[in-house]
């Protein structure tokens, strides 16, 4: 079943190796089936050369196992916390990536400080809280989920696809598989070159509010001029 | 028509990815017909692997397409700007490469350090002042090539064939595209070392002017005497 | 003798350059069989691209060369101290990788920011102290797996695979060669994301401990979930 | 003439790249002929993909072409005047490696914190003074020879193999061609820890004298035990 979304998924995890992300198993990445709601996603702790499309275990949105031989991810049950909570989700990405994965230890939201930053995310990329520890002995997966929405708050998760877990390290989605794994990489640089910046001129501030406004409407929303239309 | 200046655009294009200045579709060079006066530049959000030489765009100064089926780069007002303002421009990149772009980020110009940079950078790279919100709501990419040449002031543009956008990212220019293109790659790698030695010495000052001097002009002008003459 | 062995631990001795973690010669790995306790070493001062496995040197855990033509790693009595010491290892990885020296030049043990740290290493990584005049004077390769053996105190040696030799660099273990191996990679990333951590915020603090057991554990020890059981 | 160390100096001189310690052209190795007292070097400007062992240039130790139809590199008095100060040297290599020439804009000495760097250079590596604006203006190339010169002071070459030019970067030497670039690689990855170590530790002073002592001599010198002696 959803053949065509394994080998979708199959090729977006492939794709954070590609892209330099992951180190070892790393990673996950999943996306979602429009039509029967099932999510499709890596299984965990298997090494990326050895991942095959078949080996993609499909659950449901309450986490059983529909089709698979092999364990979901182990971060499974985060990756569903974000397909419940907002419906316009078709993928979702997690990864170690060196420098974003830093910042979210820094504790720290990662501001905007730059066009490279706003033509992807509108706005300060949100830091989770530390989670108590109930939270932690509990379902910590899912409730890793519940503390990336409760960061989100009211933002559109279209507009701000990825938020920094506390202490850990980011999570990016986007409208399939793809586009979080790209938003993973575009996290990454933007992390990176924050660093950098932080370096320099440790009481940088964010970037003019308009010239934010600018490069994320050019390429986002009704107006969006860039690229071939 | 164009078709050697398209295949020297196009392959100026390439380079970027070679020499690891671009992520995606970040960056884009351009190139100036001496004859013509028309400009040849990249398609708008075209992955690098999928360009080809004849998906190359021709425009006239005032940015109208002349041939192509593609849109031109969101940026060609900005490279027309530039043409525009100097006549000695044969080729114009902007990149948004690591280490350039978080200097941009930082919103300071960057200082002549040692003779890595005076071999190509006559003195302190300009980075441009904050555009207002009418400069950014209205034709905001031409606005851009404006405050670029404002920055540069009286420099001899092949004196100084590089400017910061402030909060944005790297613009160089050179006698042909693929000058052009070779000055980023210069640029990424100075604005690199000056992010190293500022986290080693933050009150470093800028080199002897002496040597700046000798190496811009060793390199540069009537007595020259690098290369093989 | 130890043909299989042999394989193993040249083959791990080779994914240190795969992972980037040496330069020319700088590294050495060792594994040792369970029935005869003898150690297989990488030769001193040979190439990688040269290393063959029958060029890998038996030795007993008095050091004495039982097997092999070449003359065994200057490390070598550093890691038999470690498999004197600890029953448990099978395996022992010494780099100069990168950000993990450098960490051990800064003389500070290594703290656990994030769960990139907790998933592999239990709590902060220690440092050694500075070896006496004595000490370098007399059987200086010795006395540093004495004082790793010290730096550790009660750590259970699977819980906490690393240490740092201070001005010196890393050393690592593990069940078998090439999970030392697997773990001197895990130490330079988490190595050099503490570096990135440290130059945003100089003040930060470890991560909290619940966090830290809940990575750990899930991974390592009788309720461990993650993988494919 | 002198076939067999044009190739030798021609493969040292493409290591450079192989080593990512070069972009373009910057960097240039010579070896010297100890029959004849002949210096080979890589000409001015080439790039190094169109280089050929025959395009190296003979020049005598005062600078005149004695065969090659090219100009010798621009930095050639520089290396003649280290061949002439120290009869050891058989090779000479200059690079602008990004972490090198970073530490020589700092103008700071660059110090030795760890083993890394003892296992080839004996103590802090010097960095010169400013030169006068007369030796800028006079014979420049020559008299960059000098200040290295100057400041290796009474240390033996060979156990400092090493200098950095201030603004402008780093020069190192060896026994021939192929040593010289080596060890250029070398002070590549020290500066390179160096600087992170900064980055975590500001305050770090220097690697104990004990230490330092142990690891240059267990490599160099009558009782050196590394490699198959």
């Amino acid at each position: 079943m959803l053949e065509a979304l394994k080998q979708e998924v199959w090729e977006a995890n492939l794709s954070l190796v590609e892209m330099k992300l992951v180190l070892f198993t790393w990673g996950n990445v999943s996306g979602r089936d429009r039509n029967s709601g099932l999510v499709v996603i890596k299984p965990s702790g298997v090494s990326y050369e050895a991942l095959r499309p078949e080996d993609m275990v499909v659950v449901n949105l309450d986490g059983a196992v529909v089709e698979g031989l092999l364990h979901p991810s182990t971060d499974t049950e985060t990756h569903l916390a974000l397909y419940r909570a907002y419906d316009g989700l078709g993928g979702v990405t997690h990864t170690h990536s060196t420098h974003a994965t830093a910042w979210a230890q820094t504790g720290l939201p990662l501001p905007a400080l730059g066009t490279t930053h706003a033509d992807t995310f509108y706005g300060e990329i949100p830091v989770t809280r530390a989670m108590t520890p109930a939270e932690i002995a509990g379902e910590y997966e899912k409730n890793t989920g519940h503390v990336i929405v409760e960061a989100l708050g009211s933002r559109d998760p279209l507009h701000m696809p990825a938020a920094l877990v506390l202490s850990h390290g980011p999570f990016t989605w986007g409208k399939d598989a793809k586009a979080s794994a790209h938003n993973a990489a575009i996290l990454e640089e933007v992390a990176r070159m924050a660093i950098l910046v932080r370096t320099v001129r440790p009481d940088v501030v964010p970037m003019q509010k308009e010239l934010r406004d600018k490069h994320f409407l050019r390429k986002h929303g009704p107006g969006a001029y860039y690229g071939q239309g």
